[in-house]
């Protein structure tokens, strides 16, 4: 058994960490680390977990086999500094803070997308998380990447569920707010963009066009729809393209390419990837969708997990769509 | 025309007059009073009025013909006490400290139900506006209780909007907690029966039996769906009783009996109240419902200031339906 | 391996159950059989499944070891009627055909709430499933129904999800006309009175008093929320009757008693019922959550499989809440 | 007073059209005309309307000053041609059929954005009132278009509410399938292109750019959100444009240039269209919202009404925004 140990156990990625490791076979979950709820039942924090689990939060932090920082953006290297982690401890950080600066004293950290870094991930100890909008937009993006053929403009729209916006409320995610209303935020300028073209850029294409990402709030809870354009010169033909897609992927447990038009909630609560593909007026158009808090953060931090412990990639993911 | 000033002008029941009265061809918006946002155009904070008035909040308090009050529970005392309201200028509470306990100096606050209390209103200078639930539910029993009809035990299940709950972001008014989510608060014990026990006895049921009242949190943001039922002895037949409400309700330009069903968006943004009879296995069964902000709060406002103005008692909410 | 087959594919229960099954240790499946949509792949009616299964629709029915009927109501009598089915088939009818008249051929119908009736489910062969209003209802009173402690009138308010009005779009299930809105269908006349009456008798409660059980239509997918109150004559004590609750279901791996309210999303996905107990004004106020399609359909119908199969109850059952 | 009829009565813009129509000061509703449910009030039909007029659906058609045509696309044509419409009667038809073809007969159809056809609007008998989409897209692009400035490919997302699907269930708005859940239809080919890229190139914009148009379907009921962009050559300056902007639409009543980032609440229930401006990397992003059925639909065709019979162009149309 892997013993595992999740630092900021209190926010929602903590809590979906929990919801999945509790019936992880491989795993015996053995603190919950948060400064501010010392003491709390997990399930009371946590509701739906009452009745599934008799841990308590604690403060007391004793090395693990592996921990996952669950801590706000900036606060895992603090983390970092402040406790001796021993040398044999995996870490697995889902905040930002090692993904475009990916070195802590002699830690190298790995961005960890499985899909393109399964290999390297299984070497190493340390791994910075991909953020969610990126991950629906890298695997949107990775097979062209991959062949060199991103060399336009590429036009990104992905509109984004409020569990994105974590669990402090905010004028933002307050309901009378946001029920049935959709804005706009941080357009052309979201801190993604730095980790998506980096990765894209080691995927093989060497000069990465500018990307334009205008991110948006949806009124839904849970997942991310990302729709993405380029230019497409034909130089390879449609169905080329998406054999490529089809093959680029044909390893991973979790990204399909759909045949037909895609909706959201077909991946809602899981740890899937669907893509679909069409060709118009000179573009190619790809859609993209992802549950951000499962493969868009604590499913995909599962997942790397079960790489570097040497396990199925898909233990304790086969997770039962919500489908509606 | 008739000068107004709204006192807690940033809250949703200030934005929600605001909204009103922008539009009525009788009044003249005098000062919006914020002490927390001096300065800033009225547009700016209720998105919606953007290019629809120049307004800014001001924390200059000058006598004006009427002054609503929409601040916390509990501060409409306080301000009367801060400041020197003039003799002649009239008051309007939305809040709930003049209800139950209707007496400041020698002001005499009069409950603002304008169904039951239509010629007393038209008298007063102080009106306590009623509160969002206990205008539903009251609606929905006055025609028997002015019958001293009510005999048996009442039973009270009543869902509200998300606005119902106020401006302040919360834990159970995040987006991420509400979406899609039901639950009980205050069940048998909401701060609205009293007022709702008091105005049925003073409408003719000297003996009120019990009120089991179970408040829901709804998942919409603007309503009120109550379903209320009581034994019935059949001491009227069920048309007299159908035909009792309609003729109780034939001079109010806003409350209707529904022949069939009723769903709670048949009244949203507007100042109705509508009301469905049913008899079943000796109950009767009556569904009402109304738009919190409107007929809960802010067109309940102003059609009580017409009434003391001496208006028509719908001018300036005659307002379109959401309808979707 | 049990070898399923699942009638009526293409509907929502039918798509809830191969969502639960695929991912079932023991569990085969055979064949998923609809006459409307013969040869189509799964994956693409039921689109989350997509990548996770290339099983196709069928017409043709070979005798598995257990059928799951997934029909219309009244349509699994008609099945029965037309195909031969072994004498060694389990069937599981997820309508409502043998809940109250549980006799076809030699076959005879166990009601198979799992909570009340284990031993039996355990030894038949064949499970009339219970209805979803009726397993929310029928859990938050059984312990006292066992106890013959229901002597006065009950009151349910209980709010369900679009998917209980099953796939076929109407004017109720338009999300234009249900976003946001909230009405009351079949007041004190739902069809699954008779078998909350029927199963409160049979754990105990001899003389049972009226069930008067408004149930509503809620603006969310997944999910019922139901309050039951009842008069309590304190013949036992506060903490003897939430002791009851939680020794009666100590044995079941799906029901458990919060100590504070309940939401109903803590449930959602998951195939859990949470209870809250409170007292009132000399009421028992009990809220009781489940997710209509899991707990309240398909997930009670693998529970149910399970048991008559000798399996841990829980197989194939420990379901990531969706949560948010 | 203008004698109104209103064709194709029982569908989502006639209802709306009734809801502004009923309270405009200068209009007498002659007569509301449905095939299918002739003889039924209207207010059992669009049942917001209950208590607040006593019509009902007729299918006789007497010509009155003005008809408003609420057809499916494609039946305007043939309702004209089946019925004889007095020369002096006016027009104005909300289906698609005369925008990009605008000749029926002698009358010539003008299309009735009044931001950019006011003065023929006024002298016209007929009007091709516009899209949804392209009513939201074209005052996102307008006042560039006016200065010839548009001449990058144009790139647009806009997310639609479920009203703009129509009354008729299908399976993207069933409820079970569109709450919580996002998706894309239609993408680089909707059919309103042709109209928005006509009033583009007849405002002044000579050879329009590609406009890569992707809609999509939202989780609401109303509004539309457009976010567009293309390449910015800085031949203007920021400053400029703005200004542009604000000067261009200074004589309109309803649309307004926001310094500040808007949500679509900010306009739904009103016929208000809100823009917001800005630049980033080279590209003028600009975001534009609008009520779907008011200022998409019905709103705009009373605000052409008006014009046309030398109203006041916002008479009636001073709608309270719902806000939330």
């Amino acid at each position: 058994m892997i013993n595992v140990s999740i630092v900021g156990g209190t926010g929602y990625t903590a809590g979906e960490l929990l919801r999945i490791l509790i019936n992880h076979p491989e795993v015996y979950i053995e603190s919950v680390i948060s400064t501010t709820s010392v003491g709390m039942l997990v399930g009371e924090m946590h509701r739906d977990l009452l009745g599934e689990t008799d841990l308590r939060f604690t403060d007391t932090f004793v090395n693990p086999d592996v921990i996952f920082l669950c801590l706000g953006h900036g606060l895992s290297r603090a983390f970092l500094e402040e406790n001796t982690i021993s040398e044999h401890c995996k870490i697995i950080d889902l905040g930002n803070d090692f993904r475009n600066e990916p070195v802590f004293g002699n830690r190298e950290f790995i961005f960890g997308l499985c899909e393109s870094e399964k290999e390297r991930i299984k070497q190493t100890n340390n791994i910075a998380n991909p953020g969610c909008f990126a991950t629906s937009i890298i695997l949107a993006l990775l097979p062209l990447a991959s062949q060199n053929k991103l060399t336009e403009d590429i036009h990104v729209h992905a509109i984004t569920g409020s569990t994105g916006a974590g669990k402090k409320p905010s004028e933002t995610t307050h309901f009378s707010y946001r029920d049935n209303n959709i804005s706009v935020y941080k357009p052309f300028s979201h801190q993604h963009l730095e980790e998506i073209g980096n990765t894209l850029k080691s995927a093989g294409n060497v000069n990465l066009p500018t990307i334009n990402f205008v991110p948006m709030r949806g009124d839904f809870t849970r997942g991310i729809f990302a729709s993405v354009y380029t230019k497409w010169d034909n130089s390879m033909s449609e169905n080329d393209v998406i054999e490529l897609f089809k093959s680029y992927y044909a390893d991973s447990p979790f990204v399909f390419v759909s045949d037909k038009p895609i909706s959201m909630k077909e991946v809602v609560n899981t740890n899937k990837c669907l893509l679909h593909i069409e060709f118009h007026n000179g573009y190619i158009h790809i859609t993209s969708i992802i549950d951000n808090l499962v493969k868009g953060a604590s499913g995909q931090a599962v997942q790397n997990m079960n790489l570097m412990f040497g396990l199925d990639e898909s233990m304790g993911l086969r997770l039962k769509a919500n489908a509606f």
